[in-house]
């Protein structure tokens, strides 16, 4: 285990999804992108909360960031016990499953509470901008961690004949978007394939659309062209087949919420992948920061699974011809949809938790491990 | 194994997709449905070709009828041995998986190639009338072999004292279209679903989106809720998690086609749902005419998967909210896309095939006596 991620994130030159510039916070309205790049200033807490509930920002990792940011805000307006509460409780029910954003909030918390009232805002900023920092450094040493994983999956398929090489690149499946812009920078999940891709090893990344949001069509695709990443967009229907067919040598996904036993809440469609992997052998990745562990959950069927709004699958928004971006109708009149937004995927179908403090088992004891290596809690 | 479907078509007064209408053969043009209800009339053998290629007809019951009426109506055109086999060639070029295509045209090809010039188109026109016939029959038979084994899933969950009735409906998930608009009529993986709710069983529908085409969204949630059988449109991603949470009893879908041992060509997508089928526990139940099954096809893996334009994935049709039916992209300008249409289930996750001569087993047993039934012969 590594005990602190390895280097200084104040030299990391890796582009930041999340700036703060003064008294505000800027970022990317993500639910615009690809085709709109509208940056979205974040001056209070009603900024933070509708930022995250809408999924103008998105992602594990850049919820936490935000959410702090959001309760600095709040506390500059009222900075008594109930007013702490208040905005802890409001800014949490933003997203229900993803467990970073509570990590975030509680940490704030612990840090404002013993300060008197007048110094809380001005110490819940600091504490947010280090939760950014760390994000930061956690992520590339996510990355450093992952490389070592697919350097052993080129050698594996060397070895069965089909080395890794010019025209023949190591071949990556993801889900959803866990790059850049899910955190403050270089993402989980896409931060081993930045990594490698940056060290010269031919790679090829398989993008799953993943709908109903299109995170990977939209955002995914468009980080990885964004860094030269050769990457193909495959409707999320597609996976098993490659997978069967030997197209897959790797796949990596980040997460919302960890249990404590390894289950996984990740974006809905990620439990699909991971049967898919496990039937057709290949190895099955879950990139997981540690503020992502939620040490109180003992495992996966007790997280809850946010419902969104079924207009995000009744309809699609993209760019039309005369070169406008509009949202069109996808579903008769009339029909109801539903639209669970994550699922679970149990930890016995993950082949390895990448953390940023190595890579350990899907289970109770490589949690306790990872957990440990962070300095937090290891509950009976 | 019932010697033959029970009843005849021309007393069924189900709605048929394919209208034979003097000289000329008329169905609805699918790639507009669901905002447009729009005719397609079929008066050649180049029509019938386009029509299957830009998928305005698709299923593969109703592929095969097309295709028959395109080879008579290319016989009327010339009915030499050559132009017979051009024809064949030209028409079962258009969909490389679907096999009753194929099927269809050897059957007639079979039929008219031992008479005289002269005759053949008249001689082709007849089968092609009784090759969509035949389709209404079969499938008024698969679902009631169907209905029968949707009993037994609700006498089984009855069983675990979740008794279906008024406000706990059986929960059934489909993917993809294998309704009415799939074949000439009743359609396949839906006709057991449209028996079960005409006899008066509380029934809800998960309708899987199937993207990249939609085909769930668009016309099996239009047809279903056409019929006033409750449903719900969800993700191709949510499935998995459904199934996880005990909220499906079943899943019913068609086939592109089946091979020797069992393996079955679907729709891209339909691997991912039997994966999650058998490792929650919920029955996979493929409706499978005759027609569908390639004899000559031993296993899965030799089964050609077409891959389509990626506009259909990197694209999207709707309706915008001015009421116009337009097209949108989805992914950032660059990014490239693969669209790989089908996908195959391997038999061991095939719980049942329900054919027209009764249920088997997804194996080269259970391929043998639908073949036998159907008086087809079964290779060594």
């Amino acid at each position: 285990m590594d005990p602190a991620p390895p280097t200084s994130p104040s030299a990391d030159p890796a582009p930041r999804t999340l700036r703060v510039d003064g008294d505000v916070v800027r970022t990317v309205d993500q639910a615009r992108l690809p085709f709109e790049h509208v940056e979205v200033v974040l001056a209070d807490a009603a900024d933070c909360a509708r930022a995250i509930a809408t999924m103008q920002v998105r992602g594990a990792p850049l919820i936490g960031a935000v959410a702090g940011f959001g309760l600095a805000f709040a506390l500059r307006a009222a900075d008594d016990d109930a007013a702490l509460d208040a905005a802890v409780a409001r800014l949490a029910s933003t997203r229900p499953t993803a467990v970073n954003l509570r990590w975030a909030l509680e940490r704030i918390r612990a840090v404002v509470r013993p300060l008197p009232p007048g110094s809380r805002a001005a110490a819940a900023r600091t504490e947010a901008i280090a939760i950014a920092d760390e994000d930061v450094a956690i992520n590339r040493a996510i990355g450093a961690h992952g490389v070592a994983m697919l350097r052993g999956a080129a050698v594996r398929r060397a070895a069965d004949g089909r080395p890794v090489g010019p025209g023949a690149p190591l071949q990556v499946l993801t889900h959803c978007n866990a790059g850049r812009l899910a955190a403050v920078a270089h993402g989980t999940a896409l931060a081993p394939l930045y990594a490698l891709h940056a060290a010269g090893v031919p790679l090829h990344v398989w993008v799953d659309e993943t709908r109903p949001r299109n995170q990977g069509a939209s955002l995914t695709a468009w980080e990885l062209a964004d860094a030269g990443v050769p990457c193909t967009v495959i409707a999320d229907n597609a996976g098993g087949q490659l997978m069967r067919e030997g197209r897959v040598d790797a796949a990596i996904v980040g997460c919302d919420r960890v249990a404590r036993n390894g289950d996984v809440a990740n974006k809905i469609g990620t439990y699909l992948k991971a049967l898919a992997a496990r039937d057709a052998g290949v190895p099955f990745w879950v990139a997981c920061p540690t503020p992502t562990i939620d040490a109180a959950m003992p495992d996966g069927a007790a997280i809850p699974i946010e419902a969104r709004d079924p207009r995000e699958l009744t309809h699609a928004s993209g760019r039309a011809a005369d070169g406008r971006v509009l949202e069109v109708r996808l579903v008769p009149d009339g029909v109801a949809a539903f639209n669970p937004a994550f699922d679970v995927t149990p930890a016995r179908l993950v082949d390895a938790l990448l953390t940023e403090h190595g890579v350990v088992s899907a289970d109770a004891d490589g949690i306790a491990r990872a957990l440990r290596a962070a300095g937090r809690a290891v509950p009976a």
